[in-house]
């Protein structure tokens, strides 16, 4: 008997709707014996960005072999393509619109197939949801063990999203806010390892300016600094993160996606 | 070894209290092999209709033999009988309220049962929480291989909510808005089965009428029209909806549930 | 094959983001063959003691052998222990702050050990979320066998939250609000277990006091008394609540979480 598969779902389908479950009963459908872990089903509508970054938060840390569906699908119905695709090891299921830029971008030898198998749809498809008749039935078949490239026509021009770039200069990274949890701490694109050579150099002895505010120093965890107090840290997923302790960042210094966070040489 | 057994569940119970839980935590206290799979637990408190009309968008995609257990209860500790029915191959459970309207209508050779097994409920059964005490465990029996009619009486005349009428004529369909999804699309009583051949007559030249706004044609797609632009369209679970591209036709139309849509032939 | 092992999950993580997805991920990857089941993640962030009462409320619903996890944890990053305990036949993991409050009180012979096993653990432990690096899969260990003196040191100090204290006198009870839940019930400290034999004594003949409202008598179920008025009833975890039929409670009576409830005899 082999190991029960893992299916993961990301999408904008919210929770109050019964969308992710008759998803959900698709996949049984395909084989009851599946494990389905929701990642969330609280994507802003349509926001592939959002929904890129929170599965780079996310994929690694599930078991080989384990299949990441994201349904966050503005152009259902369109011509864009369905794909699945293998990298490092996890499989991922979803629409060609760059919600899995992140794997295929950072892991070894990623592979992208457009999915063509009809046959191992729902019997009937409709034109505004694919999770249901498409992605779900698939994915439970790649977690099944059917591979990758029975599903169709391997393709090498997947679309991916431009990652925010950081730009480092002896005296200063500058890198943008990507993602606000609900905590309101604000989260960059400034990843540990891109930058690790750069901090030693620095001694450790930096300042950080986001939105006119000034912070002294990159903390090691929130209790370094005094409740309702600002710091920078690295967050869990490794990137450096704005934050303000026992308090919501983006709130107390008004930050939001897409503004600017400039490391410097002090 | 017999198949898992696959329990869903929807309930008003919301996610912010620990009610939900306790009801898993019955059921596998019966079975611990069984899966269980959220439908939602947002419905609006005591809503039995949109109980009913998320059932009927989910249940069908389930494997044979799914028990949807659904907990929208207002009258919970009165004489309001508890019931369990079988339906089109899957099993249903929760109080005789109307629930159930969608598979006890349109399935074949439904049987309903009132719940009488004392003995297969929590050994205190409170006056407050029979998704606990009387739906979970008796929800988690009947999907681990115990048969309906073991559970109580079969009955006849289980409650049945009014299903708001589509009136056809020659000239035009009139039908209601009956749900509104958290992308404010507004999903209409009026099936496409039950009005395929009315269309065909038309040759498709038809216009809806909806809330003082005039939409021309039914669409395929959302992306048949232009951001921002109204369409109608036959939705996921082959009803007429109302919806905006890239926005809210709730919020940009002033849509609720209970309005009266109008197809008429041009 | 031993008995497939149970997790759930209570956490102030919310269901925005994919913290709790890499939890589920760090857990599988432990065992994949485990059973998670959310309690809620919509603890409102670093509410320890609503933490420790949404516990109470569920855990002894779940089978013997389930780890409960509780991730409220102000104090990460700091010297605050990681506890993991056992106590009346259910395990619990989380940090070392008072969630377990409950349960080490009111089950016989509790068993405290703060976790040391480095080994069980992510490779690399964060100084932000140790619910994925530290609980999860420390909680995944213990569901498929490890005992729990094998994860660290026995300890006899564990932090415990103050309960909101009952006083008892031959005219009155006074007690306190400590939980409002999603339908604005107030629930209250006293527990029926504690009063039954003064409440016997009083023949029933009692007056509930609450934010300057009086409600004649406890109910036995919300249909006792006419929509839209106030009752109070033993609820359904066996504490006295303060209820308004087909409305909520809390708004219509202006209630919150510490106010004075008194039943006194008539």
């Amino acid at each position: 008997m082999p190991a029960r598969g893992i299916v993961t779902l990301l999408t904008d389908f919210g929770v109050d709707d019964a969308y992710v479950g008759a998803m959900k009963g698709a996949m049984l459908s395909v084989n009851r014996d599946l494990t389905i872990v929701d990642i969330t089903h609280r994507v802003p509508p349509q926001d592939v960005h959002e929904a890129a970054w929170l599965l780079r938060s996310a994929y690694r840390y599930f078991p080989p072999a384990t299949v990441h569906v994201v349904v966050v699908d503005p152009g259902v119905g369109t011509e864009r393509r369905a794909i699945t695709a293998s990298a490092g090891g996890w499989y991922f299921v979803g629409p060609d619109n760059g919600v899995f830029t992140w794997p295929l971008r950072r892991e070894p030898s990623p592979e992208v197939v457009q999915i063509e198998r009809r046959d191992l749809m729902l019997p009937s498809v409709s034109d505004t949801f694919h999770g249901r008749d498409v992605f779900a039935p698939i994915a439970a078949h790649l977690a099944s063990g059917t591979a990758l490239r029975e599903l169709g026509t391997a393709i090498s021009d997947a679309v991916m999203l431009p990652i925010a770039p950081v730009q480092v200069t002896d005296d200063a990274i500058v890198a943008a806010i990507v993602h606000i949890d609900r905590f309101g701490n604000a989260v960059t694109s400034l990843e540990e390892d891109a930058c690790r050579a750069w901090l030693e150099r620095t001694d450790g002895d930096v300042r950080v300016r986001v939105s006119g505010h000034v912070i002294e120093g990159v903390s090691r965890t929130y209790a370094d600094v005094a409740s309702g107090e600002a710091l920078a840290l690295f967050e869990s997923s490794g990137c450096l993160e704005i934050a303000v302790r026992n308090s919501s960042a983006a709130e107390a210094l008004g930050l939001k996606r897409g503004d600017e966070v400039r490391v410097e040489r002090v």
